[in-house]
């Protein structure tokens, strides 16, 4: 029996999903980095040190990839996405080094239905990321669409 | 001699710089999509077909990553660029499918003089990826600090 999938219904306003934790290891920064954002500070300890970011750090791409594999394993993959057209903020906010560990949390802020397409709604979300001494790290904010329950069992 | 760095007097407005071209591998997309966001239509070209995006497609990320190694490669390495703080929007207007060529612009929007640290600039831009039948696919806003020329003359 397949586990209940998660609807535009189940995204009630104010519901809170959590993210990660998720450790980031020097590696995976210069992998990343190695691969799309090959600047200093992103591929050696000496140039992080060196920059204003203050030691190895994450690209804010590798970090905001980071965060879509948290939104992955903790509700999207579970649910009956159908995609993001884009996101309407992403703030980094503070140097992500190596060794961090980032876990954070996905509030349902708005759920509206689509009109154009009555079977799909529309949730837009607030995403906070903060680090192991619980500062901030990203913010962001994008909607989603999700299937509507309702409009699949009507059919 | 090292090749003269871009400043902040170099991004007048009304400046662009071209992106690209870069074309996107079938196998480029798993890999991105098998660590950061595993969800089927980013996985296999079976289930792609299946869905509304029509083939095997990048993740959105995947594509924000690529227009990332695009920058780098136009101006930002060859820039003294300060990093940035976030990104303002982003759109994904059409899927990224498996064999398609990308290449797109930044055109500089604004530019103003750091009030806070006089030696900085920041500089405004509008981007833009599109696809090899000319449409656009990605479209972004964001600003990006630099060091001031002026400045650095003075110091």
């Amino acid at each position: 029996m397949p586990s209940p999938k998660l609807y535009f219904e189940d995204f009630h306003i104010g519901r809170i999903f959590a993210l990660g934790p998720k450790t980031v290891s020097a590696d995976e920064i210069v992998e990343f980095a190695t691969e799309f954002d090959p600047q200093p500070m992103h591929l050696s300890e000496a140039a992080g040190k060196a920059s204003i970011l203050g030691g190895l750090s994450a690209s804010g791409w590798h970090t905001s990839s980071m965060f879509m594999r948290m939104m992955i394993d903790s509700y999207l993959l579970a649910s009956v996405s159908e995609g993001a057209p884009g996101i309407d903020a992403m703030e980094w906010r503070k140097p992500v080094l190596a060794g961090d560990t980032l876990k954070g949390r996905s509030t349902v802020e708005a759920a509206r239905p689509m009109r154009s397409r009555p079977h799909i709604g529309i949730v837009t979300f607030n995403h906070e990321l903060e680090n192991q001494r619980g500062e901030i790290v990203l913010r962001s904010r994008n909607s989603i669409m999700f299937r509507r329950r309702d409009a699949e069992n009507a059919a």
